[in-house]
């Protein structure tokens, strides 16, 4: 077989528990599902897939279906931003050389779900470079109609306005990237502030995107995290500034959660830096030296 | 195929490249060699290998006997304690549930080694309850040859008095366990007392045993250690303690090094602790899920 790709998809329930077990259930029908990570203050379910090209659209096209069914967005809330009940569905190659596969595979999921399930497709990242799903989100799902209505924006596959009741779908493909996030004890003003601090748009670390968000149900506020190259900055330099700046702003860490997976690569780098030993990586853990061939 | 069983002989050279390549060529021959890890100070090489219960047999039959021609203990001075030219050679099971294959193939290996190579095999660990390496150690290589003299021990296979040349060969089985090094800037005295510290004969962690050793070759000192169960102790709480009872003493940590390999999990609970994230385990890396099958 070949390698399998993956894929991320992030939908906007993470409170009632039937609705994402149907998604699990649509999205585990051909594909593998390997990771469920819901929400309730994001209001926000993310699952990690893995399987060929063919079982992941046939997988998402099926999830989508399920999202547009089940998830009304004009009763939604939640602390992170959406433009759809299938909010984005990013298609992520395990290994770089297989981006062109990924990009493939996005695309034929984005004609489906433009066609079959009738629902505005626009495409992101590695489809459409410098736009990110931030581009979209931002001024939230009535803006994105505004602009949509202004003729400043067309979507790439389906018809030309957000579904009343599911909005549209971002569809790309990129590489893999660690969702992080970090809960601290504090202000909203300081979760904004640290957020701001460790992102690359405001001279943070490079490849972080970051929100500081409120979690009113756990009591907490939240750095909210991308890290789209772990070899770039180690995730734990990212936990040492936050919690620098957390403490300038009179707030504490209380502890992280990663959404979904992480790569070994970026495991390793930690572990190394927490014992000490300079260029630990996969070649010194036997469970991954056995994996080779 | 059957699941590998490891093996990770240790052999009393660490500074003759042409030894040490002689050691891996013959190691290598049916098994596979994972990992060499050589110490100039410790003097001392340690390999990884992987393969069938037969093909380790033959491969450390083919290794112990390539030492027993290339090492002369007469002549032999490094950091480390030792017995033999092949000093110890562990079988170990991937999985708790194969110790007895583990134990079955240690047996055949000490029966050959005592046969064919002509050597006295002491069994330790799983195969000799309550004898491990440092019970044959103690006192030296000298003080071993004359408690068999005496008749306070007789080897459990091969020739009743140890080789002039070679001495004699620990034998074992026993769970993976892993080979941690902290060095320090320090006295000799500082690294003694962290050691003892740290280790269960002293009160310290359980299944910890350390060794405050010199490295006249780095200038450095350094706690050798022996984790043998990384569920029953953290590395990075080793690693903690260490930094806190050398300050204790004027000394200071300077670097850590694995010898050989590390189980996955060991290095996965070091990077949850280093980024806060609670119960971060091989459920969570990506690579680690795709091997499930």
């Amino acid at each position: 077989m070949a390698r399998p790709l993956e894929s991320v998809p992030n939908f906007s329930e993470g409170r009632d528990r039937a609705t994402i077990d149907a998604l699990g259930e649509a999205l585990g029908g051909q594909a593998r599902l390997l990771d469920v990570h819901s929400d309730p203050d994001h209001n926000r379910s993310v699952f990690t897939l893995v399987g060929s090209a063919e079982e992941l659209v046939e997988s998402l096209v099926a999830g989508i279906a399920c999202a547009r069914e089940r998830i009304d967005l004009r009763t939604h809330e939640g602390a992170h931003p959406r433009i759809g009940a299938a909010d984005v569905v990013p298609l992520v190659p395990l290994v770089p050389e297989e981006m062109e596969r990924a990009r493939e595979a996005a695309l034929a999921l984005a004609e489906r779900v433009g066609g079959e399930l009738g629902l505005p497709v626009f495409l992101y990242g590695g489809l459409a470079p410098g736009r990110g799903p931030a581009f979209f989100r931002r001024g939230g799902v009535q803006e994105l109609a505004r602009r949509l209505e202004a003729g400043e924006l067309v979507p790439d596959f389906g018809p030309p306005r957000l579904d009343e009741r599911a909005g549209g779908v971002l569809v790309g493909a990129r590489r893999p990237l660690i969702a992080f996030n970090v809960n601290l004890r504090g202000s909203p003003e300081a979760a904004r502030g640290v957020a701001a601090s460790v992102r690359e748009r405001d001279g943070g670390f490079p490849g972080v995107r970051a929100l500081g968000l409120e979690l009113p149900g756990a009591g907490l506020v939240q750095v909210s995290m991308n890290v789209e190259d772990y070899e770039a900055v180690a995730l734990h330099e990212i936990v040492e500034r936050i919690t620098r700046e957390a403490s300038a702003r009179g707030a504490e860490l209380v502890g992280s959660e990663l959404v979904g997976l992480m790569p070994a690569g970026a495991a390793l780098a930690a572990a190394g830096a927490m014992l000490g030993i300079e260029g630990f990586d996969a070649s010194r853990v036997l469970e991954l030296r056995l994996l080779e061939d």
